[in-house]
């Protein structure tokens, strides 16, 4: 008898995204002609920059070449991105992270949501609320949670929630568990954690034997040059950190598709004798066994973000969703929203007015304004009455999206 | 404290092709002179053909401009991809499968791996004996399995011996189990299910209530038309069969990265109460929870394997490869090996000679003749004493390790 993984069942019927997308199609069928503006989903919107496009249609002559193809990768990455990786994100900022603690994957979507295969069925897990979805979904997916309760908290995770009190970064959990998801630059409410606050971490993580999945997917928008990057950047953190990057908002690869993870050999955990387990090993096997490599043409194209002229036009990039963000933010807080993040990242966390759930703004803003975003309870619990805003668009629909909020709420 | 996932630890220290690859950088290294010609793990060496070259260019043009740039896009594969996949590989042959069957993806290594996450943690798994190690190694991670005993064999499988007397194509398990694992043309033995014995298969699947996962990878080198290439050519397959397809062999994206699944809405598999779930909507939601896309401009290639152009294109490369087949098949047979497979399939199944293991095999073909190939052993017990030679190559290098191999053993 084919018996399913009964664990889905524990899922909400739809994820996020995808619903968002559902009501967008539903909504423009009836109103075939409004121009919806987009500010959901936390898409990129500018073209790829000219030197990743070169080194891309460079990737693509060559494989289209006897003399330069080139078949099944080294399913890591290849060395010229492994190092470039290591060079330019770490190195340059007094970080020593070894070209085999590199895993270069396809997204960070996948990492974040096939990371938690590391750890033991029993693993106890601490997630903010709000939170990125994936970190909770594949653990229920897993089955390391009981059904859901009425407050769509899963028994088995310790939640951390995020108020305004304490500027959305909670404080480490006070029971004992064996990982944590954190994020920062915050996805979704685009608040940063200082370096203060990491340090607080690795000396918890250090002190309870339990180990960081610190996701920078957001890095490359911190404008404060005194802030961390890089969990890395605190002392100690190579002993209980993993570090999630994306070349998805940095270098606009949202339909590109690469990333990587940084497994530190020094990482370990407790196997069931007792012993100590090396991440690293654990993870270049689960890498190697179920994962064959990025694309090729994808790699190069990743690599030449950092070259001079990548590093130049993906920063101007940067720079232009960051005015976007200064704008929304600006607006926003004109029109009389209380309004987070969007100083060292592309999302801005607003709360909504007149007692709106996160689902009743959402459907007013599409209905009225004709604009997108994601309701807060899309993110957790602890997210009902907020919603997201992406600054990822093009200067004019920010301005009419602005512009329509205004009339709308202003 | 962070425990880990103690399942690893029952796999062997390495997966295989690494393994192979470690034994050659050390030949290499004590031979730098040495040329050594890799019929290993079977990667095409063709270039890619010019009609996909083409796609790819123009596709990333659209990304490096303003008004053709395109961020992410489904999760389950852009349209014309999908569309495309239905149109040739399906209604062409007279298989109705619906476009959300179909759910593309960055690979059938992923797939295969992934697939599994479907099931109960308590499912009975069979696969074949010799086996591509990513099923069973899969399973083994996700904790479905005892610590393997000393034969290699772990307890939760029922292993199908595969042996010369059945022509490597092993019947239904007597005793029940929830999904098994078929391949065909196989890999590792390039043997090819005729349609009676895929027929006994559907009909074995239905009567149990068991699942099976069909991985066609390498269907395009089929050469005899009354052969089936897609399991839904077997009537009742669409109740009980998931279908696995990629473009890595059959258009040489072994580093571009492309293949796709296909999950009927009709098979269904058991919940716990007894109720029957649709496994399209189960993987649906894992598809979108934990991917994020194949990339952009390689569905742009993987659609343009199907022009005009494309199809005659990729056609002409596998002839070229199943020539080479044909090569090494003969040859081997006149040097007095006994070969299986190489002619619906890329792989040729040899027998070792002398009563040699496989892996004394394998040091002695690369230490004699600078041959590298495939341990049969490294593809489960069964596999012990035979050994896997791919037909990816040039003509001069197949004639050469040929004329190598003569030296040695003719």
């Amino acid at each position: 008898m084919a018996r399913i993984n009964e664990h889905f069942a524990k899922l909400p019927a739809s994820y996020l995204f995808p619903e968002i997308g559902r009501r967008v199609r539903a909504y423009q069928a009836e109103h075939p002609d409004a121009r919806v503006i987009r500010l959901g989903i936390g898409d990129v919107t500018e073209p790829l920059a000219p030197a990743i496009v070169r080194a891309m249609h460079e990737a693509v002559e060559e494989l289209g070449r006897r003399e330069t193809f080139r078949g099944y990768g080294p399913e890591q990455g290849y060395d010229f991105l492994v190092e470039a990786i290591r060079r330019h994100d770490y190195a340059a900022r007094g970080v020593e992270i070894a070209a085999d603690e590199i895993f270069v994957s396809d997204g960070s979507k996948c990492d974040s949501g096939n990371v938690q295969e590391l750890f033991a069925h029993g693993a106890r897990i601490a997630v903010t609320d709000p939170v990125y979805p994936v970190y909770v979904d594949s653990n229920v997916m897993a089955g390391r949670t009981a059904a859901a309760g009425p407050d769509g908290r899963y028994p088995g995770f310790v939640y951390l929630v995020g108020t305004e009190a304490n500027g959305f970064q909670p404080a480490p959990p006070a029971e004992p568990v064996d990982f944590v998801y954190l994020c920062s630059p915050n996805n979704p409410t685009g608040t940063v954690a200082t370096r203060a606050e990491l340090a607080r971490w690795v000396a918890w993580a250090k002190q309870t034997d339990a180990i960081i999945l610190f996701d920078a997917a957001y890095e490359a928008y911190i404008s404060d040059p005194s802030l961390p990057r890089s969990i890395y950047e605190i002392e100690g953190a190579r002993d209980c950190a993993i570090e999630l990057r994306s070349f998805s908002k940095r270098a606009g690869f949202t339909g590109v598709r690469c990333a990587f993870m940084v497994v530190p050999k020094t990482v370990t955990g407790s196997a069931p004798d007792g012993s100590r387990v090396s991440l690293n090993a654990l993870w270049s096997r689960r890498h190697t066994t179920k994962f064959n490599g990025a694309s090729y043409a994808v790699q190069r194209g990743a690599a030449a973000a950092y070259s001079p002229e990548g590093l130049a036009e993906t920063s101007a990039q940067i720079a232009f969703y960051m005015e976007n963000a200064r704008l929304l933010r600006e607006g926003l807080t004109a029109c009389g929203f209380t309004v987070f993040g969007g100083v060292h990242a592309p999302y801005l966390w607003l709360r909504t007015t007149g007692g709106a759930s996160s689902w009743q703004f959402f459907d007013r803003l599409l209905g009225e304004a004709q604009v997108v975003g994601t309701p807060g309870a899309g993110f957790g619990p602890a997210g009902e009455g907020y919603f997201r805003l992406s600054a990822f668009n093009s200067r004019a629909n920010i301005e009419e999206a602005l512009g329509r909020i205004r009339k709308v709420f202003g």
